[in-house]
């Protein structure tokens, strides 16, 4: 049983992109600049958009952090995300989720210009992802292909069974894992609707775990020899913790481990990966790889 | 065994949607207006468009065909396709594929207006969909899950196969039948990189075939009591026909449908009800169901 470990890997990645900028920034290239908004001050948005910050020094990239109380009216917000849009010196940003209830995901997601777009989320880059053209491929399910090719977990002809039909990762990831440029893999989709769940998990080569539910996946949902992603990353009350909560897989690691060829761990497996991705995303912004650049001109 | 009649179920649509154009009229609003652009002389997309184009008297629209020599340029086409983008009168169009190779098809796809692109084949509509958001649903993903659902054919919580992962078919109705609005299934898309694709078959409750190989699905591949949806029209060469072909289908009817419990004929099954879907889509267009109507203000 191999441990993919997200945490390295990501490491690894950053370190690539951190040379590659190096060299850029020595032809008297610009270093690329990555801005997030936060709104409000939610603890699991706090702790993610902090380490985006540090992931961007660490590729070194300039970072900008931009922070409103959850007062914001939503006019507000989508004129600072057109700030952003129009600024040259941005390449990439994200609007950190989720968002207050007054304000809408959605509008927000598609007032982000979608060249700047590198949490992948407008309809322009998630359409363009199905088409399989070129396009910010959005950060978890982009990490998750690369971890199991940096660890040489072959995809192409193999079952990969998805547990969960989210927007940012299940349907995205499904939508990868069927294409011949990237997954080429035969995909099944499973959610609450699913009968004999079980059974279609017990047929993956690769099960991937993407609901929320801590624990969900047991020994008994697995065959020998499986290749295990677990994408949850809920925060379970831990009084034994200095925070008072630790992070909960959807996977019963202890006994779902011993089956496998390879599993990735909570914390330290995707949610890393995650992180790497974007910047991977940010670089390319930044390099006009997948869109032109937006000059001062547009 | 029951025959999925599309002709007809397409003809029933095709009704009611020409009785709710004669209460808009009656109520003092414009006939929806589809135009289709029409480029060369493919025998293929002549019938396709002129089977549009009958669909639209049928429902009581207004149509435009423009037709071009296949040494129109790039360029040129683009002209046409902004001038119908900004006509106030044209509620929706299509550009009939295939084109000729000089022209890029993703270009012109991407430079409709996604507000008038009823086919949704826009990155905007594609992304939407998969979003779960409102947009214009391609027309043979959408006219399979009508057809099914007007027949009573269950598909929440049943297994799909999906064979051939197509941008116009396979893969946005993988999108749709995942779904808790739409199919609520469990979905698994096959194609020519999956092993073992008999078993895959045998496995579903509903298979649809969507990869134009004629006769490809055979009766050892489907468990009894199946509903098969046949999307393959391929033209087979036929000199006992008048027009020296036929239409084959993906799937050996004769020796599939005695097993079915329905079954889609080919011709006469999803081919009608793709066509009566895109004019849903494009009344829809007219009364600006999915998108504000676009304004000479705009």
């Amino acid at each position: 049983m191999e441990i993919l470990d997200g945490k390295k890997t990501a490491a690894d990645i950053r370190q690539e992109i951190a040379a590659e900028v190096e060299r850029m920034v020595q032809a008297g290239q610009k270093r690329p600049h990555l801005a997030a908004i936060l709104v409000g001050h939610d603890g699991g948005s706090e702790t993610y958009v902090a380490n985006k910050v540090k992931a961007c020094e660490a590729c070194g990239f300039q970072s900008t952090l931009l922070r409103f109380e959850d007062t914001i009216t939503e006019d507000e917000l989508l004129a600072e995300v057109r700030r952003l849009n129009d600024d040259p010196g941005i390449d990439g940003f994200i609007v950190q989720l989720p968002l207050p209830r007054h304000i809408s995901e959605q509008r927000v997601i598609e007032t982000i210009d979608y060249r700047k777009d590198v949490d992948g989320f407008h309809p322009i880059n998630a359409g363009r992802l199905f088409a399989g053209l070129p396009c910010y491929i959005s950060a978890t399910p982009k990490g998750i292909l690369e971890l199991l090719r940096r660890h040489g977990v072959e995809t192409a002809g193999r079952r990969v069974v998805i547990l969960g039909r989210s927007n940012i990762v299940g349907k995205p990831l499904a939508g990868l894992m069927m294409q011949r440029a990237y997954g080429d893999a035969t995909v099944t989709v499973c959610h609450s609707r699913t009968r004999n769940l079980a059974e279609e998990c017990r047929r993956a080569d690769i099960l991937v775990a993407a609901i929320g539910q801590p624990g969900f996946v047991t020994a008994d949902m697995v065959r020998p020899g499986v290749t295990v992603v677990d994408v949850g990353t809920t925060r379970v009350p831990d009084a034994s913790r200095p925070r008072g909560f630790r992070l909960s897989g959807d996977v019963r690691f202890d006994e779902v481990a011993p089956l496998c060829a390879h599993i990735t761990p909570v914390p330290g497996g995707v949610g890393p990966m995650t992180i790497a991705m974007l910047m991977q995303n940010t670089l390319a912004a930044a390099r006009g790889d997948i869109y032109p650049r937006i000059t001062a001109a547009d």
